[in-house]
């Protein structure tokens, strides 16, 4: 039986942590929300077992929690921010405030962000813009995980790419790792003791392998064998398609932001943002537009189904749903987690209350 | 032996029959360098071989060649474009012009096309954008042929995504359909007689099929089986992925045109495009940036290679080798295209000259 644990206890129990560990009380509460929110929609490696991480983090000074952002350039549509190393998730919100601020006004605007940490989610980001009657796009690179076709040697991220666009009913929600898998699939797979499939991951020879735990082996020795992008490993079933879309993720984030030294390069301070807002105005009548995206999406979630498929999905309604639940009966927690927030409740003398 | 034609050869041959449809000049030569280019880049799916579905669809008014794009709204940073059922090449060269214009003046820029037709390689406009040492994108809906997860019905687009990005050595053009593979692979198995691999394409009740020739028949009764989205049938590979990117382009196009009748809908006239350009100087310096982007992609393009691979490839890169090579040795062409051309040839009364 998985525990569960109330929004609202866990949100209390990351946010004292994260005071204890030289955040502010806003800062606090925005990282509390970011890792609650993950967990509430059951998207655990993003959630409150990465914790016990960012605490590492502020420790080996990754991250600098009083970092203030910057502005380093501007334009009535762009901004570049300059994170000082700062707690990903504050700056990316601050970073939020200003896209959202310029698409009202301009009607688009880009802003992106170097010398940032971990944000978190991308979909919160890209959710926060279409909450806003927007288009939100929202990128980052991440550690480099991933092979590029041809290629045995991590140089890419599993850079994730979001988009939120609001519909009558609704919002799309796109939230994706471009690699076939992410590190935490892996990470449950080796927990399940359980093969990969074919496809996933390739070993520093370039040959395809299956077992969980020589994968994270690799990811602790040396530059070589990894996850796959998505697509899988072979040009004829679209891996060149998930590894252009992850190089891409690499080019606008710490290409665009002449970070010089991307995320490709170097693990440390290094992480780069891309967050878009459009304004649909630009198009004409919002409603209108809201409504022709509508139907567009009905006509998806109304076709045939597959014998014993319940409904199509559209992206962002399985994450509201198990929100909803989490809401209802308490965010579950793997025992993993659980462990690993106990630790942290003893390290920092703070009370964790389970369901 | 594949027979070859010289680029102008060729360019002139489409161009003229063209111009015996009741296209002017201008128009006759943009529809004919979208063919010649797809040709010389080897993308055949998009090359020559279209000439006679476009004659036909000028025949049954699908496409109307005198047709101009007109505005119908605008604002400093976008365009929505009624394409009128006009020649696609030709509305989305206009919108080149729009985009690129906008973007120089105000930073960034969207065009958004309805009532458009087929309008070739979706990467020729992002690359022209790129060109002009911008950020372009293109994207396009097309014809249904696509299963979204859980579904069994033809309800998406192969909708292509592409971006072009200026760097210091030269243009990263990605340039990939969202599905798996496109309708070209599964036509090319057929006349190869040839499996198609697993989690390609599904048939009408959602099984996975692998026959070529049964694909093909469900593209031509009713509207359920076809092609997978990139990853597959699976969520576990990333098949909601592709599935979301290409449900992302049908919302871009035709939901923000307020197509209202996307592709999605109705096979006729209701082709939409999105096009964005992004000057990179509302970034910083522009000759930074394209360094920057530089390093990123020098990284990738020097890590480890697979024993046996000669190259790790950047996007754009093959197309522009393989380009090189028509303009020495003539465009290579199959003997599909070449007895369409002769038929064509004939038809019009127009000289096809090949080496």
């Amino acid at each position: 039986m998985k525990r569960t644990i109330t929004y609202n206890n866990l949100f209390s129990f990351c946010k004292n942590v994260m005071k204890k560990n030289n955040c502010s009380n806003e800062k606090a509460e925005i990282v509390a929300e970011l890792l609650v929110e993950a967990d509430a929609r059951g998207i655990f490696s993003h959630g409150s077992a990465r914790l016990k991480r960012y605490i590492n983090h502020i420790k080996d000074k990754t991250i600098i929690p009083e970092a203030e952002p910057e502005i380093i350039f501007q334009t009535p549509v762009s901004t570049v921010l300059n994170g000082n190393s700062g707690l990903g998730q504050y700056i990316s919100n601050k970073a939020m405030t200003i896209a959202i601020n310029k698409a009202q006004k301009s009607g688009i605007s880009i802003v992106i962000v170097k010398n940032s940490n971990h944000f978190g989610i991308a979909g919160y980001y890209s959710e926060m813009i279409a909450k806003k009657d927007m288009i939100g796009i929202s990128l980052t690179n991440t550690a480099p995980l991933v092979i590029p076709t041809f290629g045995v040697e991590r140089v890419l991220g599993t850079n994730p790419i979001s988009v939120g666009i609001p519909y009558s009913d609704g919002i799309f929600l796109l939230d994706m790792a471009t690699s076939v898998i992410s590190r935490g699939k892996v990470e449950q797979y080796k927990r399940l003791n359980q093969d990969l499939d074919d496809n996933w991951a390739t070993d520093k020879n370039g040959d395809i392998i299956s077992n969980p735990f020589e994968v994270m082996e690799l990811f602790s020795n040396g530059p070589y064998g990894g996850i796959l992008p998505l697509g899988g490993k072979f040009e004829e079933s679209g891996g060149h398609k998930g590894y252009g879309l992850s190089l891409l993720v690499d080019i606008l984030t710490g290409g665009l932001s002449s970070s010089k030294v991307s995320k490709i390069y170097n693990e440390k301070n290094s992480i780069s943002h891309f967050f878009a807002a459009i304004n649909p105005e630009i198009f004409g009548n919002k409603d209108s537009i809201k409504e022709s995206v509508n139907e567009i999406i009905n006509t998806v979630k109304n076709s045939k189904k597959e014998a014993g498929e319940e409904k199509i999905y559209i992206h962002g309604e399985k994450e509201i749903e198990r929100r909803e639940n989490s809401m209802k009966y308490g965010i579950e927690l793997d025992d993993n987690t659980i462990l690993l927030l106990k630790k942290t409740s003893e390290e920092f003398d703070e009370k964790l209350i389970l369901n």
